[in-house]
């Protein structure tokens, strides 16, 4: 999706929903590989069955991975600046679709160039669970700067 | 890393540092296959050539997902949280290699059975500049509700 | 790219320019990986040294890959139908960025629900000769079907 | 397969099937990473699941990228030089198993060195049906100019 | 896991036993991308149903790389030198979890410098069933020529 | 290469030569990330830099899966049985072409059914130089218990 709007441009308030995608086990075991994380949380079925969860879990950061593919844009005068108050509230299953609702809940202006706007992502499954919830700060140019 | 500690067994000001990793061309163009992020400053060289970074750079939650798996533990009674305060400081471009300097900056008790550790993240890349801020919040299981 | 028009709503002589995206080696091994062709034009650097191209060449159907992507937008009322007069003109070298040009080149009613439209790739490097040409068949669905 | 045979050395007629492979779930999610196609129809099953198809289908690029590796050879005297009639005439499902039914349906000299062979591909799946149909043209070095 | 010493502090009959991790689809699948290894009986899964198998079965030497990583430690002061009496006993099937029984069974000086330790591989699958059998040897530094 | 035949058929001091294929950097990140072996010597180009060798090499267990994948043969009659005398003579450094000298070294009836045949890999880089020897064992079919 393209969307090349200024800082001045974006209205707290402005809410929409990505695309969904599934999160499979060959999403997981190639998440694995690229971050390096190996946890018998997510590649040992015999251990993961075991436990609380009952069967291999989705990594979070993998979760947040695909959110933000999901809601990323092409707009050149954008940039990710950060993230805020992320927490993982429940696990994302092998198998699970996931898509994010996206609301803008804050704008501040941070300098004569760039003002931060604020997205909050809840990220939910095909239950309409929350599995992840985080702000993310991006900064966009003002458009009496460019 | 084997660390099987409870919350009462980590101590505020615990310092190390992680082994490194270099962020190759091949780990973007699979993170990008892995996330579904193709935005042209990771994968398209000419445009980021004539960018303000003047060649590709790898992807933010690439940087986080690698120093997070360079951090990992295997600890029966510990579990990501969250991550506040998450900042993007410089780019990391292809062929950089990061580290992750960490620090237990804060201990707080939950419930009866939890306490929140927060490590705090300095990534940083083979100059020493750092790339990327952030704290992380583990659930630590306490040792006298086990 | 969203574009939900149907076939009345698409006009021959339409022309645009997709984002680019560079082809690496890392690419090339994960499509030898992917497809399973090893060919040592694209998996041997002393036996493509040695040949005609110099060097390692990407596979065409990659080229194609790449380039089907860089033009397909979210339309649920059209589908891949077919490809017709495809050639590859020049080889893709490790490193080489790509885009398409893309141009409406015909249109013709199929059925009472569907309408066929072509759309003739034009793919080309950052030299800007041509690598690959073909044309694309696509269904779409008819309005007044709809 | 090592077919090291130039022009004059093949025949309109000639008849042969190919090795099968079957379209898994990682293939399908390893072809979305390498050429960037994330369209819901491949990625979400939730999306793909409410459609006509029922589930998920593969890439029809990622059948026809299979398809050519199936029958590809080793050969120094030929090269893939474009391809016509390429029609996707049914969806590839998760777990499908395809191989390919080739057959040298034409041959016409193009230059004093080369001439263009005409392979027909039948692309048919576990059940007998036909998923993809299309020519694939390839140069082959003449004999005489050799 | 760190285990940094040298060739005198390694015992033989010292046992231990490693993480667990499934042998998925998608890492047989990723397997035979990066080996180049597309046998019938591990990406066909027609052709391994109608086999003595009865399914597709993972490679091999999939099995060893992923036995081998778990096994592996950050030693400094150790480097692997060879493997004798590899043999494959057992098939894994896709979906089996594997670990590995390690035992240090003999100790040989080579030089001043190194001395050759051989660790016996029992690679078992969740039913402990001995899949794969195999020595490793690996060169230590002798902490008297450091 | 199809090659179907018997255990009487192959012949002790039979020799070939594989194709080569190049070791890329995006070939160790991926032969690491399905393995699970993120060794520095590997991964860390600084930390590689600084050893003896002077940069990444490729891991041993790579270099002897593509070798193998290089002489594998579809033979419905023969079955790998396992290995000996494996040693990783040299390093292999990202980049090096290897492929295989092969030749029969010896063979033993085993059983009425089966007998085994000992192939010799020496693998060689793009210098001539041996970077791994081992003597791989396969299983083939007697022609007479057929």
């Amino acid at each position: 999706m393209s969307d090349d709007r200024y800082y001045e441009e974006v209205d707290v308030g402005e809410q929409w929903q990505t695309d969904g995608r599934t999160v499979t086990e060959a999403d997981v075991v190639n998440y694995a590989g690229v971050s390096g994380d190996f946890h018998p949380y997510h590649v040992d079925a015999e251990f993961a069955g075991a436990s609380e969860f009952g069967s291999r879990i989705a990594h979070g950061l993998l979760v947040l991975s695909i959110a933000a593919a999901l809601e990323s844009t092409e707009n050149e005068h954008a940039f990710m600046y950060g993230f805020e108050s992320m927490r993982f509230v429940n696990p994302t299953m092998l198998g699970d679709t996931i898509h994010v609702e996206v609301e803008v809940t804050d704008k501040s202006v941070k300098s004569d160039a760039y003002g931060v706007v604020t997205k909050h992502f809840d990220v939910r499954n095909q239950d309409d669970e929350t599995v992840l919830a985080c702000d993310k700060l991006e900064l966009f140019e003002r458009s009496d700067a460019a």
